[in-house]
């Protein structure tokens, strides 16, 4: 199984828009899966290249280990033939994000996102994370993804580790939420040999990330402008920069805010206004107040959105 | 039952040492149950106010919920009478920390040591966390005390959230590890009508919180030089300060080293110099490097403890 | 002379409250001496062991050398006899640093006090900032006091240069506004065997301070609040601890009102309230504004000192 | 005046490459005029678009207000027509920064670049950047560029500030060395009516940088791979992308060895071995060691480049 998943992980190609889609709940903040199921009905029908599911902005940590598990396998229902399912599957302990990965395959992921751990710091330095990450990549029954997202977890994934981890059979790229954009171009550089997938973790820098090398993104904003992401991919495919440009620079200040300035209570309120389900967080995440909500429309709106 | 718990509330002295014990683990990386009893006979003949278990120091991240809770339960049946079993039940979502706060309580907790969610950090502002702590406060059969330790989660819980939290009946105190002195000064002058109880998270500034108003501290170094901690505390509590500073000076680089400098490896590593079951640590954690056991031995040999 | 600045330096006594002192400014943003002189005549009656000039309440980067050197003799000619004079004279460049020091000596500085250079972090570790500070007080005329304050600098000064510098002879203690007072005990403990002082650089954690061995203050609010600095000394020194701390904690939030919070455009308007001339700030520090001038009475007010 | 400032402010094209020259020393640490004439005269051949003056890399802060004006005057002679002098001219206090700026005009400067002051932080909002910069740009003679380098500054130029700002009449650019594409591309977009011209701080994000908007960079690389930037210029305005990829990869850990990882002394040691002249720092800032040198020399070598 070992060479399967090697051949399965030498085909697998990740280059394209995935939304790292949002948890809908009930007003008893209990999953609501007829919600997500409409969802799913709607973004089968966009060009993405599949689906994050038990990234960040699906409130993962906030979830069951069940839970988890089950949204996952109602993605895999619902998903169409030939669209990618990437699952979430990274613990603090070594064992756990193991016994989870392969719960994930089992449910049917088609390659696993596994974050830094990150509770003792102090200690994750290069050599710890490359272990954790080889001893993963050595037990997955599906590629691994690795996932680097500083503004959660407090930690770089040191590019050397990544460059080292690269060399792994079962590895076939990263996604990287910090937005160094000289960072994204080096991992490129230097994983050149490997065949080495780059995915920017945030729409903000997307276009910026195709111009020195990655090949897609995880963007939470493709839960809300899923079909405008995916045209500006074209457009940076096609080489057609100028109007790439344009097109970028309206997308900047609506990402920012349903990601770094207001999180996934924006995000998942702008869904509501694009026509999808958002819903509430669970707790202790907190609804957007009503300045909040405003700040948000306004960052839609004065770029054209709204 | 409400009114019982307030009234345990009201009764509960959290004065004085505490270590947040080390978890030992066999080659296989299992809970070692017969390890940990030993450690727990030999700190029963300590004069400590209690244990506090599945702290950081525990790592807790690392064990899954059943274990969390069995290593509550073997604590309780071993822990002498009149000791406080203080267990950290903090998770991600306010649901989770209910319910694990419940079967803290049910295993024999005598209070919950509640960490700060931090996952979104961005969005854990004092609102976000005083819903948060209402509720499990609410909620919980047992006294709560918050707990802060931002080099781990990255967050402060802001001192005006502590200072009305510190108004629920429920809330008898707070353990925090940031070790900013001006801070614990302030938290103690404004919760002075609440007789909400400070814990100082760290042995090196220990002494420096009894001289502003802390009563006690949970101290990693306990695990380790737990008599000299107690005696530390008996000094203050004596008012002789110029013997105090001798000893208190003699422990800030052995617990720089258990804690700040070389994590909890290290910390277990000093267990077994000094009588106790440390052992390895849970993947990815790793063992000290050569040096780095170097290092730790001199930062106790040159302060005259090896 | 290098013998001679040996011998004072073995000499001088650092040990008590200094305030770092503003500097009043005309409507047209000179420096005013007549409103200086009027300050200096009021400390002039307190129980300062002396006075700061140049130090970061003093808005020196902003005030040209000759005007620095202006201020110094001003207040030279201002204070009785028996006051010490402390001078700031920290340059980034470690030749320019020398040449203000001589200018301070030879403008009446019993000592100077020298910041850490800061501007090109990335390089200024401890073994260029040894090179420093030993040039510059092989150099200096009179006693060096070193400076570290990250919240200005971005730095701090590494605790194994303070140990290694604390042997120089000209070299007589530190200033620490940092506020980790773990770090602070180790200094005192590492340097024990130097006749090496340390005083606290702010007044939210001058009593701590006392506690682990500082023997001092260089604290903003000194400008305002004066005596009840100087009372919290004495009850320190008399080992009055229960009441040092009652006064200690009403100290915390005026102090950071006129330091971390607002900074010196609070700590100017603040002496107004008191009795003394503080005045405008020089461009680009803006006067508060009124919401903040509120703020500003309230953290004073609710303490009970308006 | 002012009409002549504008007029000349709306001609001032500042598109292309400069490099921020370094400051040649004797050995007795004194301005080496004779190796910085050499070196000019190397540059003078290279299709740079001009060259900036008193940057970070000329180690300003350890130069005096006249050392500083007068290597101003020596380029200013040097320099062939058509070039483009840009001075820096950031004082920390307003009153300085206008009287530095008239004189870097009066030495020949055709425009200023004025870093934001830093030292008081806290109160360097928005509010106070704004006024700081109107100021200095109402009374500049030359046109005045924004300069943002938060690595050396700890301070990011509020992005609402600069907006605000570009609309001053003489108020050209900004120099952004912070790395943040995602901001660099929001500063082009929320200024496009302006014809406010950006330029990349760094040759490590200079492709992307050009990909979303920018008009240039000020690079300490130019100082040895000038050709090499430039021609990364040529490829990138041909909108010849994947040559101009391959050449930016290869310049990425070069740009960063001189820069961020070994600084001032490390592109001096870089200069050397490319034909111009570096030489030692002022102190405080130490030659390399040996270790250094030889990873500097594997960043280079690794990459093609030696």
């Amino acid at each position: 199984s070992r060479t399967h998943s090697r051949a399965a992980a030498a085909r697998l190609d990740l280059s394209g828009i995935y939304p790292p889609i949002a948890t809908p709940f009930t007003a008893g903040e209990e999953v609501d899966h007829r919600k997500l199921e409409e969802n799913l009905h709607k973004y089968a029908q966009m060009p993405f290249k599949g689906l994050v599911v038990q990234g960040s902005n699906g409130e993962y940590p906030y979830l069951t280990e069940e839970e988890q598990v089950e949204v996952v396998r109602a993605v895999r229902r619902a998903l169409p033939p030939g669209k990618l399912l990437m699952a979430g599957s990274g613990c603090e302990s070594t064992r756990a994000t193991v016994q989870l990965t392969e719960k994930m395959a089992a449910a049917g992921a088609d390659a696993v996102l596994v974050l830094t751990p990150c509770f003792y710091k102090g200690r994750m330095d290069g050599c710890a994370l490359v272990q954790h990450y080889t001893k993963v990549a050595d037990c997955s029954p599906v590629p691994v993804v690795l996932y680097n997202v500083p503004a959660n977890t407090g930690l770089d994934l040191p590019l050397e580790a990544v460059v080292h981890l690269s060399q792994h059979p079962n590895i076939v790229g990263c996604k990287d939420s910090g937005g160094d954009i000289t960072r994204i171009g080096l991992i490129v550089h230097k994983t050149q040999t490997q065949d080495f997938q780059v995915l920017a973790g945030s729409a903000g820098f997307l276009m910026a990330a195709y111009c020195v090398g990655a090949v897609g993104g995880v963007c939470a904003l493709a839960n809300v402008l899923g079909r405008e992401l995916c045209e500006l991919q074209r457009l940076c495919w096609l080489g057609r920069w100028e109007e790439a440009r344009v097109l970028q620079q309206r997308l900047i200040e609506p990402n920012a805010a349903v990601t770094r300035k207001l999180g996934v209570p924006a995000l998942k309120q702008a869904m509501e206004w694009f026509g999808f389900h958002g819903g509430a967080c669970r707790s202790p995440l907190q609804p957007l107040t009503a300045a909040e909500t405003e700040q948000l429309r306004r960052e839609f709106a004065s770029n054209g959105w709204l």
